[in-house]
């Protein structure tokens, strides 16, 4: 079943720079140092791993509660590291696919890479690949097993590889020890009033005099949800007024985005 | 087993405005101003669907006790909106069929929707779709990491989405982490006792007497039992009063309207 | 699988008006004015689904105790309405089938009924039809969630249809939200020791002095359980007796009858 | 599978008079007026299906502790009702079959039973057909579903069924609601001394001396166990003894009678 | 599957006097009363089974610690008792068979032996026969069900078996009704220390005044390791010291030998 | 499905020297006197196997914390050991594989040992093999059954085996018996502070100022993990420092040492 699935992977599978893009559908913008300091911190591991003997293998995991920029920043390092094989393993190209299925795509993900002198692969969204929800709690656990020793095994001579994960699940991939699995760990924070004040005044859609009110009012939000509040705040309150705040003829009324933001954070 | 079950789907699969009407058997009526909030907010944000660029994705789910009109609400929100593709996913149209064949329903419905430039999605009865039971509880996980994923999916490039969910299990939905894959969450509430004297006055069947005390005894209650006591009071104590009622020539006796609220109403 | 096991059902599948007399062994007798009254008010929803135009479908559970009638009961009502559709499921025809086939049964029988202007689908027994265990729980969830999808589906316009379920495990049902399905729930209760007496006066295998105090020690029994203690015990000490006493030659002996009372009730 | 497994059914399935003598294998003895009493009301209940018109099935559950004479009680009560069919459901022909094969074989003794007009149906140790284990508890749903619904259906017009169950597992029984299936229980007790003594006199392994003390010893002792420690005990402490007590010509003695009881009983 | 299963079973299975032998690798040597006294009780039951009657089948367990010598005496009993038919059914032989496959065989082995007039069937380690683990815990009950089922079963008329069980998880064969099963039980015990000093006697691998000091270290082994550990210490410190010491040219170093009982015994 | 499984095992399946090579990719150096001790026991062990008689059979468990070395140190026994057969059983060689195929992978390896005279077997990472998960616990229990079977089964006369597992799930593995299963057990431990210098001093990358604080600072590090913070230490604050260190123009910045070790160390 396993080495059927495995057959039947199709070769066009995998990710190039246009899927990378699009994991960074808003850019990237400076969100303050945290974020530059992990961005750094893993740009000098893919260093090592190009440069490695001892070590063919290192693992980073990239934790943070959900919209935190996970994604983005993992695509980002795939992107300017240069590598020629980057792949990214998401669910989303794995839909209603059997455990065994996905766990053959996965494998051939690695495969594929050990044929590279140097690659990254980024697991996104590790508890999406698990298929785990919290009630019970229910997994894979073939898809566990298998990248617990994916996390493990070395590359042939020569290749090397770093893999990158992604989760909002970090407690729960600890308990099934792989946190552990990983040699380094990074934790990706939401933003606080001062980076969200970076971010507004990168974005120019609030007058001067609203800017901090806001960055205070979404303090301790994750960035992928300022992008959404924004937009629906520049909507307004008929609708249709999305086009002027964009283009800078208007901004946005700093009530109406109290309102906004109170349909999206849930009490 | 899903592929197979992908391709078997027919093409006639869909809802036509026919269906979408079938959700408002009794119309819509005014029943006060916290409905009519939520009517207005969720057009809103079909209204950003509509423009958007940078967030080709929106999702909203409409939660409240049973029979609170949250079908209703939905359906009327696809047919205002004008949208060229609007499609309703319920339970009723898969009784029986796999788990992995309603998976691949619902895949299609989605794969249907990224091929027009707008289109609204019903993931009607959330729990139904889920199959959830309380005891256990039990609930299908490979349609809940199917959602999962497709309410983070980002359609194709210039293709813009809405999907509206709904439910009455709210707390198991937001045990499984469903409430958080929404990026707005609405609460359609029961009816007060001026929101029943509204719908009342504008059905008719009670003397002007009677309103009050017949709306007073309606309080608290969801406005789909309402309309199911008022038919079976319509019917009088010994049948064949209905016509009569509804024809305007009689109105319903306020004690007989009390004995079939005991019958309704569990102790 | 389901939708094979859909296509094998055979056509013959269904109720006669003879399955239904046999689901009352022992005829209808007078037993009390709560019996009586709850057959009235069922009598009238099924006027209620005769003239409806706005809920096709009024749904119905009567519950009790183990052998308080309730089988009897839906099967008179279903006898007595003239509805030219009624049908009554029941687990007894489908021993042994697998889930899935017992589901496609159930389907079967309300799309047939859709066919009819009006119909009444009795739900027989609905903890077997679920296959409920105490243990556990266990139950087929395929057949709980088929089941409250059928409760809630409109039938196609002009259609129009009441379902009768029964049950001797409330409490089991409503903890999975089968309660809640249904629009109308009534009780069925055991005798009291005046309804007994109404029982035992129509079937006059008492002497007159030994009416009440055979009525006192049945008081608390359900029906069915009534008339297995009568034929126990107007089979007499030895055996051979019953003859005499169904002809009315001789009367069931009041201290043989507290023995056999003792064999069936149990401490 | 389940249908497929019904007709696989090989027609030479049931039980010969044959089959039932070799369930009391040490014969039937008279062992207190406990037992005694058991056997005629039993016996009764054979008579009342005999003439039976308004209960056509009539079930009767025989329970106690291990060895205490259950089966061989009801293979009795089957071999002297002198019925025209006489069935025993025993796991012990079933030994390895999946739990639908099982079924098939029970479904189809009660199938040939609708065809006799009088018939008895022995379900031998129901805890041992429902592959009962009390860790967890384990057992199978599908075959305690059959019994369910086989203890409550009618026969057809015309034939008449008794139903004989034995457990040694009242509780477990009780649990799952199969005791209430039952119209009638009795409890097949362990023998007390003086129910000892009269099976010693009659089995004349013991001086005249010995038997007060042999019966004191064996008080709380089930039938079946009985006859164990006895064959144990004739054999002697040197083997090779049991000829002459069988023969009359020496006796079991007492002090090694003890010993052999003492392996028997764990404390 | 069962069926087939069973058809499938070689004819060659069953267990010639060289496999009894190799379950006995160490040979037998006197190692206390205690040993002794079980040997003669299980004996004399093989001479019952030989005479008997109205027994046809006798069944006991022997049950102890891990390695304290429980297969090797059942082996011993079917050598010594020189029945025609003498079969271990062990978990060794059955590596990797399915549930069924398993009962099959062991279904087998019980035809087999009631084709022999007498015969002798050890069922060695019955919680590996039941793929027993403490999680959970865990086992096959398809097994259990069939053991519970052959321990009961009479053999044909004329054939007498004698069923040998051994085990050292007696607590979880209570717990599942398995050690009920057995007619008797007896508990075979580590060595204590006066019984190793009798062991190590006949063994000459210490000095005559070590003795005293390594039996005491060995108070509370079972027999089994105390072979491990004797030849553990026989190899010297450096390797190579076994042959100087079997063949009595040296004696085991007693500090060697307290060192080796260490990496045993576990803290 | 198993034995299918058996069959499809390639040939080609076993550990060559190259193979034990690659699991010490950092070779072997002193790391202090507890490694040596277990060292040396262990090819004391594989000596006993050579010369032994009595016990074909010897199983050693090398257990500690994750990276502290067993994988090497087995694979070390195996290359000096110079015995004909050496094979390395892991997960990585049997990835997706079915419970069942890993069965038949692993007895294939036993099989093939018992044609060889001499071999050691390494069960590495038996916490891997088994699929074991915390949450639940979960794992295989076919593979801990063949486990238990096959780490007592006895090798044909004339083949001595030896088998050495690998784990740092101690407490699981003695929680389903697989500890007790193993004759001898030995504790691999993390370095010691004095353990740590040695190492440091051999691998000459710290400037002799900075050995004893970083030895310090690596006090409870397993031996694998300071051969990854050592690598990225040596990789320099802006990358691009590896070649100068090891070829020992440079040393490691002992403040650069310490932010590295953070990142690898969580809290
Ligand atoms: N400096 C930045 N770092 C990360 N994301 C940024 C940054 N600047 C802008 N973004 C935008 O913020 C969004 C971050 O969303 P992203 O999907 O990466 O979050 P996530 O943590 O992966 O969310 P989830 O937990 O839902 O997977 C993207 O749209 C990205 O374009
Ligand atoms: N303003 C209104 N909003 C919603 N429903 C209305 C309104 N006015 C009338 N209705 C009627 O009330 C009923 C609402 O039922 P609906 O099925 O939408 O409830 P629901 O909350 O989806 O129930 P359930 O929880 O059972 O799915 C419909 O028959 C609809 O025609
Ligand atoms: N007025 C009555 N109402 C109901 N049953 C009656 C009445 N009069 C007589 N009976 C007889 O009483 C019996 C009632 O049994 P019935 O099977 O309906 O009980 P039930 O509640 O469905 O039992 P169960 O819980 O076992 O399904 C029938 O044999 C019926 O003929
Ligand atoms: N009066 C009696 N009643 C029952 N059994 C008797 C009587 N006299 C002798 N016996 C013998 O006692 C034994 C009773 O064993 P039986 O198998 O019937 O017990 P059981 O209760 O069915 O045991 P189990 O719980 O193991 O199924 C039989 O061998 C039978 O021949
Ligand atoms: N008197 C004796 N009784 C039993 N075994 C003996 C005796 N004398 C020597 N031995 C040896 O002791 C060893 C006992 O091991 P055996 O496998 O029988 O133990 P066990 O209790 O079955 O162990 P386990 O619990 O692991 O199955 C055998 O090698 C046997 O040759
Ligand atoms: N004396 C030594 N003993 C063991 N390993 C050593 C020694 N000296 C150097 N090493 C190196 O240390 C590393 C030990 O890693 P190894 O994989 O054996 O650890 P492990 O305990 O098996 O880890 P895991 O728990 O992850 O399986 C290897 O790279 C090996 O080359
Ligand atoms: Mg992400
Ligand atoms: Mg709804
Ligand atoms: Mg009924
Ligand atoms: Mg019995
Ligand atoms: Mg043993
Ligand atoms: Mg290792």
């Amino acid at each position: 079943d396993f080495l059927n699935a495995l057959y039947e992977v199709r070769p066009a599978f995998g990710a190039s720079t246009d899927d990378l893009e699009r994991c960074r559908l808003n850019g990237m913008v400076d969100c303050g140092s945290r974020h530059e300091h992990i961005y750094k911190r893993t740009m000098l591991l893919a260093e090592q791993v190009r440069v490695s003997k001892g070590s063919p293998l290192v693992t980073c995991l990239l934790e943070g509660p959900s919209g935190s920029g996970k994604t983005a920043m993992s695509a980002t390092i795939g992107i300017d590291s240069d590598f020629p094989y980057v792949k990214i393993i998401s669910a989303e190209s794995m839909i209603g696919l059997s455990e065994s299925s996905k766990c053959a795509q996965i494998v051939k993900v690695f495969e594929d890479a050990y044929k590279s002198p140097l690659s990254i692969i980024i697991l996104d969204d590790i508890e999406r690949l698990l298929e785990y929800v919290a009630i019970g709690p229910r997994f894979s656990n073939l898809i566990s097993q298998t990248l617990l020793v994916l996390l493990k095994r070395l590359p042939p001579k020569g290749k090397n590889v770093l893999v990158i994960g992604t989760t909002s699940e970090v407690a729960f991939l600890d308990s099934i020890g792989i946190c552990d699995a990983f040699a380094v760990t990074y934790h990706v924070p939401k933003l606080k009033t001062e980076d969200a004040r970076k971010v507004l005044q990168q974005l120019k859609v609030f007058s001067e005099d609203d800017i901090d009110a806001a960055a205070e009012a979404l303090n301790d939000m994750p960035i992928k949800k300022l992008y959404m509040v924004v937009e629906m705040a520049a909507q307004g309150e008929q609708g249709g007024g999305a086009e002027a705040i964009y283009s800078g003829k208007a901004k946005i009324g700093i009530s109406h985005f109290y309102d906004c933001l109170q349909d999206i954070v849930r009490y």
